[in-house]
């Protein structure tokens, strides 16, 4: 058996997420459609992790294991000539047996993008989230020192996450203004539990906005609650950068 | 009665264009129908231009005259809170009563998106032509000099044009790569003819992939031929960046 390993970009708008479901369209079930057809075989996706119903991703990383002699550039290009133009494999290589795209992975980077203006954008409406109250940067650039870092991130994940540990590693969280009013949140982490990128973006907009104050978020992660923190923010601003092994 | 200018943004994707068309969704109609629901009459819109069907503006200018007492920007507040999301009104103000959107403007300025790369993005599926094959900038930078001025566009303007003068003046052709492997062709001028300014990008595309001479394209230009040029490029990369007046 082979181990093939995709980079996959997708426009998260129509799909009810990463994970396989019946009855409803999901990334992972429309690509193992498409690949099982090219390869002949039923095939199994393994992702680097979810991703919610409206986020979208421009390197997701996921593979699969094949008997099929289709070699890794004719399984990209066959399966991307049946997928929706919403969907794309942007490259297909053979890996080593023990290459996981979801236990070998080192790091992840989101980046999620606010459109901070006072009239929303229809161009940008499925790909940022439309905030008409002008955000305080400075303000919402303070608690990075707080949150990078180890720490048990509780605050910040879903109530409906079932993972045990709640430890993660922060490396990196940058927020940059670009042209257009667009502010833009990059995280880099070890891992993220469920929602943890879109309740940090939602909490740190609500210290941008003045509903929470920059010194409060200290308070917030330490309390392990998620009912401490801001509202997560919407699906359609979120954007799985990149995974790196 | 006052006479109302608005600036107006859209996402083409899902319209038959600007113009109103019976059974067929259309920016004017969709608009015009939601005014008519906040001014209480009906009104009737007068475009810069029309837009074909799946372009996009940024900032399309339209006018409309009314007897209603409501304010431009509750016209403009309320209108918003009625459209769908992937049309918005930016700006709503009264405006001289010679104001005409169309008859007024002295020029307009078009940019064209092409993502040149071997792989299609899902992100940018409805706002580029994806050209796969790699195109030679400093090739299609040289029409530039023989299309820039006064001259009959017959050549690059649709078959199914109607209009009777087909003399145009190009103010400004400007080619510039960006990250991510996106070309953008930028055009002003003082008014376009139809699909004049895809008929213009079908062909430097031609000439970025070698169809075409650079040195040709004079003698396309001098035969006001519309077969002697390329095809028209795809609509949903074009955009209505803004109109002068």
């Amino acid at each position: 058996m082979r181990n093939i390993r995709l980079t996959i970009e997708y426009d998260g708008t129509s799909y009810h997420g990463w994970q396989i479901q019946p009855n409803s369209p999901t990334i992972q079930g429309i690509l193992q459609e498409k690949i099982g057809v090219i390869t002949g075989e039923r095939i199994s996706l393994i992702a680097s992790g979810r991703t919610d119903a409206g986020v979208h991703a421009l390197g997701q990383v996921a593979n699969f294991r094949t008997g099929s002699r289709v070699p890794p550039e004719a399984i990209q290009r066959g399966t991307n000539s049946l997928l929706p133009d919403d969907i794309t494999i942007r490259q297909g290589e053979e890996v080593s047996d023990d290459f996981h795209a979801r236990f070998s992975a080192k790091s992840k980077v989101y980046e999620y993008r606010i459109l901070n203006s006072p009239v929303p954008s229809p161009m940008m409406r499925n790909y940022s989230w439309h905030v008409s109250k002008r955000l305080d940067l400075r303000k919402m650039r303070k608690p990075g020192q707080t949150l990078l870092g180890t720490h048990d991130f509780s605050s910040f994940r879903s109530a409906q996450s079932d993972n045990l540990n709640p430890i993660r590693t922060l490396m990196a969280l940058e927020i940059r203004k670009r042209r257009g009013n667009i502010i833009l949140i990059q995280m880099r982490a070890d891992a993220f539990l469920k929602q943890m990128a879109r309740n940090i973006v939602g909490t740190l907009v609500d210290v941008g906005r003045g509903k929470i104050d920059p010194e409060d978020v200290g308070e917030i992660l330490d309390a392990r609650d998620r009912t401490m923190a801001g509202m997560a923010a919407p699906p359609n601003g979120l954007f799985l950068v990149e995974v790196e092994y």
